[in-house]
């Protein structure tokens, strides 16, 4: 194989993106792939320390839309750069745990910040690197926020309220229909049939790709 | 007083920045005024945070030019937002050792990012907010940089090699000649010298506001 594949699952808070993760890595390696899996914001030592920065509580300020937005992106630069385009040449699928989408869904549909302000900084920072495949596991915020919270606390992004997501979640449908090579997968369902619809997508991005 | 003025000492490292502010903030407390100062990057606990990030090495990856940008952006916005505006509306003056310049010497001139991104960055993140004074201390990089190793350490912009700084330099002439509120003074001089000829500069700026 010439080149690897960078495949994205993007989703709400307990959409269940990690089991799918688990899944698709799986199947990927059965099929002899070798799979490099990352997630946003983080992947590297700088941009893990990024995340820390715009994950945690600061409590004695606030956190200003545009800082927000600025270092999910100085995260992704690092991710992209060191980790997901040398895996890409050297032949390796990349597995994302979140990428560019979310920045539109959380810090566009859930802040406010215009698309066109969004489109600047993803040329600025990315180019016109993109995901080959991108699956979206779809779930009602209300859903979603009520698995995450059974694992455990919520982060400062995550407690952003129900309306933020509803927006977020509004985003997403509207992007991902405007994607080429993006699949829609119905997360309310029980986590067994998510995996399985997300194989059978997986499947057939495969195929096509052959 | 209805107002406070932000005023900006900027220059490459061992140009004298942190001595001109002790001297500048001195006699603005002698006119009574109240004095704020400030450091970028850097200046709230957030922004401090997000210094550490850009400022330290990182071993095992490549820090990218548009990684170091959108940080040093992040934290202003955060100290803009959270320090410099508030102490400006509350009618103190704000004295900072360093600014957006300093993204365009460093970040632009320095690492080559084109001054139409810096523009848009600017935009996207202070709007139309800038100092009301800037003071320029020029110094040569040689002259600076040994000045600056007798101090201590280099952190790992401060180690990007002198044709870097040669670089910055030139773009802080080329800017400073095309605003209308900015002096520039030789740091060469004595330090002594230095702050005399800065304390000039501040009392005309103050003369030509009242």
């Amino acid at each position: 194989m010439a080149l690897g594949a960078f495949i994205v699952i993007e989703g709400l808070e307990g959409a269940g993106k990690s089991s799918v993760m688990g899944a698709l890595k799986s199947r990927l390696e059965e099929h002899a792939i070798r799979v490099v899996t990352t997630r946003e914001p983080g992947g590297t030592p700088m941009a893990e320390a990024i995340r820390d920065c715009v994950k945690q509580a600061w409590p004695d300020e606030t956190v200003t839309q545009q800082t927000e937005l600025l270092l999910m992106y100085a995260a992704r630069s690092q991710l992209v750069e060191n980790v997901i385009k040398p895996a890409l040449d050297d032949g390796a699928w990349v597995l994302g745990d979140r990428h560019d989408l979310s920045s539109v869904a959380y810090q566009g549909g859930g802040r406010g910040v215009s698309l066109a302000t969004l489109s600047t900084l993803r040329q600025m920072t990315l180019g016109t690197f993109a995901p080959d495949f991108t699956l979206y596991l779809d779930i009602a915020p209300e859903l979603g926020l009520s698995r995450a919270r059974g694992r455990g606390e919520l982060d400062r992004i995550e407690q952003a309220g129900l309306a933020f997501f509803e927006r977020a979640r509004e985003t997403y449908l509207q992007q991902i229909e405007a994607l080429p090579n993006a699949v829609t997968v119905d997360a309310s369902q029980a986590i067994e049939k998510v995996q399985a619809d997300a194989l059978i997508a997986l499947q057939q991005f495969i195929d096509n790709r052959a």
